[in-house]
Order: C-alpha cells, then structure tokens, then sequence
C-alpha cells in the first residue's frame, strides 16, 4: 500500500505542490505536479487567498495521507521570507481542517535524503528527481521539481531502514545508504538549538 | 453609519482580536475583545489551526467591514517571526474568502495614531485605548490592546481631515492633530524603500 505524500514548497509568487506516491520498497510515482501563485503586483490578500484556494483544491482531490512541507527559515531574503511564512501558514492550516498530518523538512535535509548530499544544488535536486520519478525530464520550474523532492524524501523516511518518525537516526547507524547517512547528518545539525526552527 | 474594523495582533501564543465600531465623528465603540492562540508546547499544525478557527468564527459573528492587521517586519525576533507570519497569513486569507478588505500598518503607524508618539511604549498605548473606548481599565494582555489599538488607528484614518486611504498625506499637512502629523510621518518612514513590507 502506497503512502500519497503531497509535497511543499511555500511562496507566493510560485508555490510548488506535488503529489507522489511512494510505496514501502520506496518506488515513487509522480501523481501529479504544480506551480500556484500570482505575481508581485498583486494585494497581498488576492495572493493569500490564491494560495488558500489551490491547496484546498488540490487536498480535496487529491486526498493524501501526508503532507510534507519546507520549513522556513527567517535567515533567507527578508523581501520573500514573510510570504513565503504566511503561505506556509495557510497550507498547514489547510491539512489541519482536514487531518492530514503535516511534517516540515529543511532544504538541506530533502536535498541530502533525494541525491545523497544536503549540499546539492538545484540542478542536480531536479535531475535526482527525474530519476527516482521515471520521468524524461525534471518538473518544471525548480519549485515544483522541489516540491516532488519534498515529497519523495518525507515519503522514503518512513521507508528507510533504522530509521523513527521521531527523526531519532543516529548519523552512525550502520545500514544506512549514503543518503540516509547525509540525511541523518543534517537532521541533527537541524536539531540544533542555535538553528531558529519555525 | 459607524465602520465596523477588526483589529488583529498576529502571534500564535497570543493572537489579539478586536473589534471596534468607529463613526465618522471618530467616536470608537469596542465592541469585543479577545486573545487566542495556544502554547508553543503543541505542533505547529493544531497551533495554525487554532488561529483560522477562532479568526473565522469572529469574522462570522461580527461581520466586520474592513480588517487590519499589523504588518510583521522580519527584523523582528527569529524565534518568533516566523510563527507571527504564518498566523498573520492565516487571517488575512479568512478575511479575502469573505470579502474583507485587509489593511497592512505597521506598529510605529498605530502607536502615533492612538497615542501621539510612534515611540510610545505598550502602556501609553494600553491607556489610550482605554481612554478613547471609554474603558475603566486596558484591555489586558497588551496583545489584546493592541489590536483595538490597530482597529481604533484604521477607523480613524479615514476619518481623518486630510487623510486619504492611499496613504499620501504630507507630514506638513496643515489642519492636522499631533497624532495625526505623527502618524503620516510614521506612514512616511514607512514607505521608504529600505524598509521591507512584507
């Protein structure tokens, strides 16, 4: 049985939404995939609500069982980090009315758990993706190609051998692909109390 | 025909709402007072989702013509900014899927409209929302004065002699009160582009 993971990567002006799902031997099948959004010019409350609509929408029809989402860290760009907040806000809330239990990854957790490095960049995140997908190409553009990321790693943490959804991987845990030893290094370097966690 | 605003503090622990009826002669009526929010021991899913529910439920009992919202400055403290982002995205997305128009001001443009002083501290402007509602006492905690503080400015700033919605008051405007030439030049600070909005 499948767990549907719909992935997240929060903003305004491009949110990426994508729903894969992955199977215990940790297949992964891309669902479906999607960039939402309005441009800058926009009230803030039409780009709200933009946002609010498309993730209703989509957990309507798409019923996940999860929901993955990047946390924010308020270190990024201050232009774009209060927007992307306030969307990530609202996708949580939208899992929440439904009950669908919402995790938060950071991007070097995701980047470490889908190409083995939490260093990875953007090209080489997509180019993962397409791989574990099965599909000719990345998604485009990066947001999307990151939400499938998002989806794919929260989706094989259950999956991975030693390893608890209380993120208790001990980076030295024997058993442990590459990936799963690059993505336990940086779940506990997230741990950390001098990382701003929400 | 007196203006019915919603002022709303963002916070996830403490979330103010107020509601406060302003006529055009700037006589302001509170109307209800609350704080809601939860302890930052639950998840930050049941915390989101305790914000949309209590901000709809007041929008439906109290049909509000206009909501305003403090605008969240990512300068502000990390540990928190971030949580106060996502709330404040949550009532502003409630406000768009019922038509409410929502207004952005900043703390020092609420501040030098109640009080005189964009400067002031939370007690100056905790009793100044009690004198101009006609209180005994501050509505307590300050988050709660707060948001009247921020309905009381919104309502008045229409009512303003001189004043447009568009925000282009000159600080030199003549046939302005103290507040009033505060505010505008709080409003003026405020546009300057070295000051992130959003």
């Amino acid at each position: 049985m499948a767990l549907r993971v719909v992935g997240v990567d929060p903003g305004l002006t491009r949110c990426g939404l994508a729903v894969v799902d992955v199977e215990p031997n940790r297949r992964a099948t891309l669902v479906d995939v999607t960039v939402v959004g309005t441009t800058p010019d926009r009230p803030l409350d039409e780009r709200l609500l933009a946002i609010a609509e498309a993730i209703d929408a989509w957990l309507d029809r798409f019923t996940p069982d999860v929901m993955a989402v990047e946390r924010v860290f308020s270190q990024l760009n201050v232009s774009t980090v209060m927007g992307t907040a306030q969307a990530s806000g609202i996708v949580i809330v939208s899992a929440a009315r439904r009950g669908i239990p919402v995790a938060l990854h950071t991007p070097t957790e995701v980047k470490a758990a889908v190409t083995g490095s939490g260093q990875a960049d953007k090209a080489a995140v997509g180019k993962m993706v397409a791989k574990i997908l099965r599909l000719d190409e990345p998604p485009r553009p990066a947001d999307a190609a990151d939400a499938a990321a998002l989806a794919i790693a929260h989706g094989w943490r259950g999956a991975a051998p030693g390893s608890q959804a209380s993120g208790t991987v001990s980076a030295g845990s024997s058993g442990l692909t590459p990936a799963q030893r690059a993505w336990a290094a940086a779940e506990a370097a997230a741990r950390r109390p001098t990382a701003p966690r929400r």
